[in-house]
């Protein structure tokens, strides 16, 4: 079998280079991507998921991950809570529409609680622990979206308005809130 | 040259079936698009753009599209403007947030002006035209989601708060307020 093998040229009905086979004349779109994911609070704590795969394995993120094929976003990040977390949501409302461009990706975070109790680490997480705000480990986050939603959310528990936060000013996911460099492909 | 020939089939590392390409192996991965779009308000009229294209070819519609690689939601949100209607957009804030799960879209709505007075039919567009909202033509309008949109946008108009808006309940985006079947492929 051939591998693939793709070219930057634009097709005949477009107006931009796309990747197109040599072999076969697929075009290859490519699209921003959805990410889902939900700050879940238990009893005043906070769900985090250390991260079993790359990358940033070892890190902690809240239950997120890629909008599939005729889901919702609800059932997007109601399936990554069980995927990551073995936990089932109620998910309360939109908490924060985040892009970060550089990566093409848009990001819908939700509030959410859990519908029973109970939760575990699924296959693609270390371990799963709820964290009081005050012990969250702020220097072992995965990605700046991960602060900022958890940044967000205690905003939102303090009464803030139910606008849908976005990405702080002058933000675009490129770096950690304390300047710490993202490496390409991490969120 | 070959044909595209793919055949669904789940890869190694994967939990469902993709659509893998049976020359090359390439792994066609299908994700959900993003749309991005305004109701533009210029003094006190909402701007529609009755399209040129399929599907839903002479209704009117709100300027939207796809988002594209390395955009954010607003920066996509002022080039389909720029594109559909030649308009140059202010953006206020994020109305809605759609998602249309059967084609596997969801969409961005924000509320806009025109950052400067002047707009014209752009090639995907027969005209562009400042409606009254007494005046939109409801049952020429393109998709479900305009409805809802220009709906909200008026509730957003009339004080609503700041949240944005989602589905109407039980909607999911397969029928026209009236009942009228949406043709698949249309959003």
């Amino acid at each position: 079998m051939a591998e693939p093998s793709f070219s930057l040229r634009t097709p005949d009905d477009d107006n931009q280079p796309r990747r197109i086979c040599d072999n076969c004349g697929f075009v290859a779109y490519e699209n921003p991507k959805i990410v889902v994911g939900s700050v879940v609070r238990h009893e005043g704590a906070i769900l985090l998921c250390r991260r079993a795969i790359e990358p940033r394995r070892g890190f902690w993120t809240i239950p997120a991950g890629y909008l599939e094929l005729n889901e919702t976003p609800e059932e997007g990040a109601r399936r990554e809570a069980r995927e990551e977390a073995e936990a089932e949501l109620a998910i309360s409302r939109l908490l924060a529409v985040y892009s970060v461009p550089r990566i093409s990706q848009v990001q819908l975070i939700y509030r959410a609680g859990l519908k029973q109790p109970g939760f575990a680490a699924g296959p693609e997480s270390l371990e799963v622990k709820l964290f009081r705000f005050e012990e969250i480990p702020w220097n072992e986050l995965a990605f700046p979206s991960v602060h900022w939603a958890l940044g967000h959310d205690a905003e939102a528990e303090a009464g803030a308005p139910p606008a849908p936060f976005a990405n702080p000013a002058g933000e675009t996911g490129s770096h950690m809130p304390d300047g710490g460099r993202v490496a390409p492909g991490d969120a």
